[in-house]
């Protein structure tokens, strides 16, 4: 006995849902979920990267969402709600205004006030605990919001994956100490993995770079997915990081006290590395074995720009057998973004010649360079390649078209600022903590959990009295899962070139009742099936249009991906309904069971609950 | 047996609930409303007109919303979720992007588009159907989203009653023809009476204007508060309207075959009405009985705003005892606004002289007319009040300080450019129905229901083929609820000067139980008492504080206003309870009893459901 009343099923009738499928992809959608949720009339484009949703989508994102809320307060999180539209004042406080640069919506209200539509809640959450509590006995506390959360991404792609309207959980934790923190960020983490288990969504945990978010500890859920925007790594080992995060493994330096001296010589028309290994090995070829790729310093020069719009530029010398990846190279450096220098940025520069740059115009900032022409200007900041330790030998440019540097010794021919996590991974490149070679993967980025630490509560001032009476600087954790994103995830994830195939629990309906026919009889039939389900609580799409084809309400189901479908058709004559799963085997059920068994199927896939 | 496990009761801790009561009012607070919404911790403000949401006042939210969905769905309209962010487009085409002016946010994304925070969605539910449905057969539907809104009010104020981000109830139905839109109207309209029953909310249903949605018919529902910024009036005999809509009965025109000529006479120092009247009665009574304030046309001169920035002089003509209604004024021009003539404007226009200005300078529009310097100039916009009809003779003024002329006859002496209903509408006035004298009051706007007619489906054009296989455009009707606002007119109807009062359907929890004293067993027993609640699926807040005086306790559980107080203190030793309703008189219970007891009184106030 109970309050409140179980809910019951429900029934939705396609002669009357608000949907239209489409036969063909929408022109604007490069991925499975965008195409799929769009023809089966769970979405629509309202301006690019913010999605209206019709009665299908909203009734799997409030399963999805329902599963989230669950697990939340299941470790003790209270939900709240913040506005959307905040004022600028509490992002200045902590800087964010400024760092987010043209990544966020602002707006001025009528009387010329600063706003913006948040990205994310740190500052609000973090004053709202200050307005409240006071004591360390308040704490440990941790809150969470379901909202819609805006960002003015440069090039919003693949359909809700990446929008500028979307809708985030995001969960903060409040903690005296460094141990409070921990057990909070192992807390979420758990209900993290809840959460996608229960969704039946595929996830891996990988390491993480904090980015603008500041603090120490991060880690990202990742659904394994080929049109996934994050690229992450696996050892056979156990080690998992997002690409973003490896570390590279720094080999030991190497004596140098009997390497020859470096010398210059003459490599005409060179600018590449392949050219340049191929000369090398023509004209200055070594005994041992032939030159790569591997042995050559490229140095790459590049424009940082800060969020306050100043630019500078920044010099990073790798071996010539890699490229720059940029986002490592932005996780590296951020808030601050990157960009190749331009022809502006040469010309300026005469000492960089280019396809011919060495350390020689480089080394250690406020260092004097010359340049061919003789004059002297400030050495360009200049950051190495983790794997160019001390004693490494290279063949590097000489500054000069035409000529390069061999045996040039790092550590004791040139120096630079310190190194930087800007070469891309490669498969088979060693895991940091010595657990094998690395495999790369993509895959959808659908949590992300942080161990902020006291970033926020400094800039905001969230201190608390600790039990020696003092005022004490609180500790933040900050938990992200992308609502939106999980859904498409979940499409990625459970769909076949005809439609979507949804696990049970966030199908918009667990059984999709098909009338085939024209006899009343049939429909009769059908409607009596439908009714039946729903009173066991089961939720219903029935297909109940009279003059609509089989073919047309079979491509339909499909597309819908409603987990089973009931055929009330041909079989009546001989008693007969067939059941037959999105994924599985059709079988043929006596219609005086139909009900019962289709029951017992829905309650297996949804765990017995 | 149901797919779908009952849920169950909630428990509550105030140890750990995050919450803060304050003893003192906020400072900006004006209405009870939200100074105890603040007080009891359900609400903090954000910024001027946006709040956000603590735990207590999100499950308020929540219980209002889904008897919302519930009505909804029970009338058979269907959910969807709009975006708040929506390009500039949609609105230019029906004129609302140049109309809604300074009240909506507008914004430009990084690549210079423009776009706003939707107020309201007439425009996008139109494209929504027009995308989807392309056939009578289709039709009718009904929609609807609950969601956040944005205006940017000039003066954001009483809490959650005028905010700036709100959250709405919009439903939007979609007919082929004018009989299928008034059913759609009654539907929503026999909900939305479902609804404010259900919640427990007061409510009249008054006539209303349209405004700036455009459309026929249209009615507000009110929630009688003396807090209101809506006036509204009723009759004994039944008629309602808010005062923007109430109609002016027109009185019947008069014969003014006999009627004297108007005779200019000096009336000294007479730029008020009153000294107006004053003087009339002194140096020109007349024999039957006292010159009055009805007896004068008092001309009011003022400027009217379009949407656009245009500005232009109107005068409005009316009653000297009456004043001008700017609402009633800015209902009958919307979606123009008025304000009162300038200094500049009169030394613009010398023919306007102040105090004694007349329908000689005046008249209709495109008339010249010529001023004391002898200047001529076309005359201003000149509207009546409905009672200046033909016949109905006038003191008012002669256009030259100190004079007034008698005896001047509505349709003899002059005439206006038409009427306008811009007087102020008192107790005491006629209804238009004849259904006797109004009383006049004050309400919140908690819903408003129109039919829109075309407007929209023509401006975007949104046709269905209609069974003659002709294009044509579907007729809307639009209809709103002021989620955060009916939650605040709740708080409004229901509190006292100690805290809120919930009706239990709305309430956060349906039990507060209290443990006073410091005994274990105290604690022990109250603990075993929410449990029992709990397992019987009633919601509880316990307030388990261990060092919180009994004192603190009450005050706090008056403030959050839960229906049924526990007390479990001193009386444990007598094996009995307190059960102390919010309103109402208190009982001893036994301790065996009182969990049966208390889900009793909780199934009764829930309505047995």
């Amino acid at each position: 006995m109970s309050i409140v009343p179980p809910r019951s099923g429900e029934l939705l009738r396609l002669s009357s849902l608000f949907v239209r499928t489409l036969r063909e992809d929408p022109a604007d959608a490069e991925v499975a979920s965008h195409k799929l949720l769009v023809r089966a009339g769970y979405i629509r484009r309202a301006a690019p990267g913010v999605y209206s949703w019709l009665p299908l989508g909203l009734r799997v994102l409030a399963k999805v969402e329902q599963v989230v809320r669950e697990e939340m307060a299941a470790i003790g999180a209270q939900e709240v709600h913040f506005p959307a539209l905040l004022p600028r004042e509490p992002y200045e406080a902590t800087g964010r205004w400024a760092e987010y640069g043209p990544n966020i919506f602002r707006l001025k209200d009528r009387k010329d006030g600063d706003y913006l539509l948040a990205p994310t809640h740190e500052e609000m959450f973090t004053l709202l605990v200050k307005d409240l509590y006071s004591s360390y006995k308040d704490l440990p506390v941790a809150l969470y919001q379901i909202q819609t959360k805006y960002r003015d991404e440069a090039r919003p792609r693949a359909g809700l994956i990446r929008g500028r309207e979307f809708i985030m959980k995001d969960a903060y934790s409040f903690d005296l100490d460094d141990a409070g923190l921990a057990a909070a960020y192992e807390k979420q983490r758990g209900a993290y993995q809840r959460i996608f288990d229960r969704l039946g969504l595929e996830y891996v945990i990988v390491s993480a770079t904090s980015g603008a978010m500041g603090g120490s500890r991060s880690e990202e859920f990742l659904s394994p997915s080929p049109i996934g925007e994050d690229t992450f790594v696996r050892s056979a080992g156990g080690y998992a990081a997002n690409v973003e995060a490896v570390v590279t493994p720094v080999p030991d330096a190497l004596p140098y006290d009997d390497a020859p001296a470096a010398h210059v010589e003459d490599t005409p028309d060179t600018p590449t590395i392949d050219s340049l290994v191929a000369c090398a090995n023509a004209d200055h070829p070594r005994a041992d074995r032939a030159w790569t790729g591997a042995d050559t310093l490229k140095n790459v020069v590049l424009a940082v720009k800060q969020p306050d719009g100043s630019r500078e530029l920044l010099v990073v010398g790798l071996p010539g057998d890699r490229e720059v990846d940029v986002k490592r190279l932005e996780a590296a450096l951020a808030p601050a973004e990157a960009e190749p220098a331009t022809e502006a940025d040469f010309a300026a520069h005469p000492e960089l010649v280019k396809g011919y740059i060495g350390p020689g115009v480089l080394g250690p900032q406020g260092a004097q360079v010359t340049d061919e022409a003789g004059e002297t200007r400030s050495a360009i900041r200049y950051l190495l390649d983790p794997r160019v330790v001390p004693g490494t030998r290279w063949i590097t440019g000489a500054d000069t078209p035409g000529r390069h540097v061999f045996d040039l010794v790092a550590g004791r021919d040139f120096t630079g600022d310190g190194t930087i996590e800007a070469a891309e991974v490669r498969a088979g490149d060693l895991a940091p903590d010595g657990s094998g070679p690395l495999e790369l993967a993509r895959g959808i980025e659908i949590g992300h959990i942080f161990q902020l630490g006291r970033k926020y509560a400094e800039a905001l001032e969230l201190k608390v009295l600790d039990p020696n009476g003092k005022q004490a600087v609180v500790t933040m954790g900050s938990y992200g899962i992308g609502v939106t994103r999980v859904l498409a995830a979940l499409a990625e994830a459970n769909h076949d070139d005809r439609g979507l195939a949804w696990p049970a629990h966030v199908a918009p309906a667990h059984v999709h009742v098909v009338a085939t026919g024209k006899g009343a009889e049939v429909f009769e039939a059908a409607e009596q099936i439908a009714a039946g389900l729903v009173a066991e609580g089961v939720e219903v799409v029935y297909d109940d249009r009279p003059k609509v084809s089989p073919g047309v309400k079979f491509a339909d189901a499909e597309l819908f991906g409603v987990p089973l479908l009931l055929v009330v058709g041909r079989g009546l004559a001989d008693g007969v309904v067939e059941l037959r799963p999105r994924a599985g085997e059709a079988v043929q059920v006596p219609v005086g069971e139909v009900v019962a068994t289709a029951t017992e199927r829905v309650r297996a896939l949804l765990g017995g609950s």
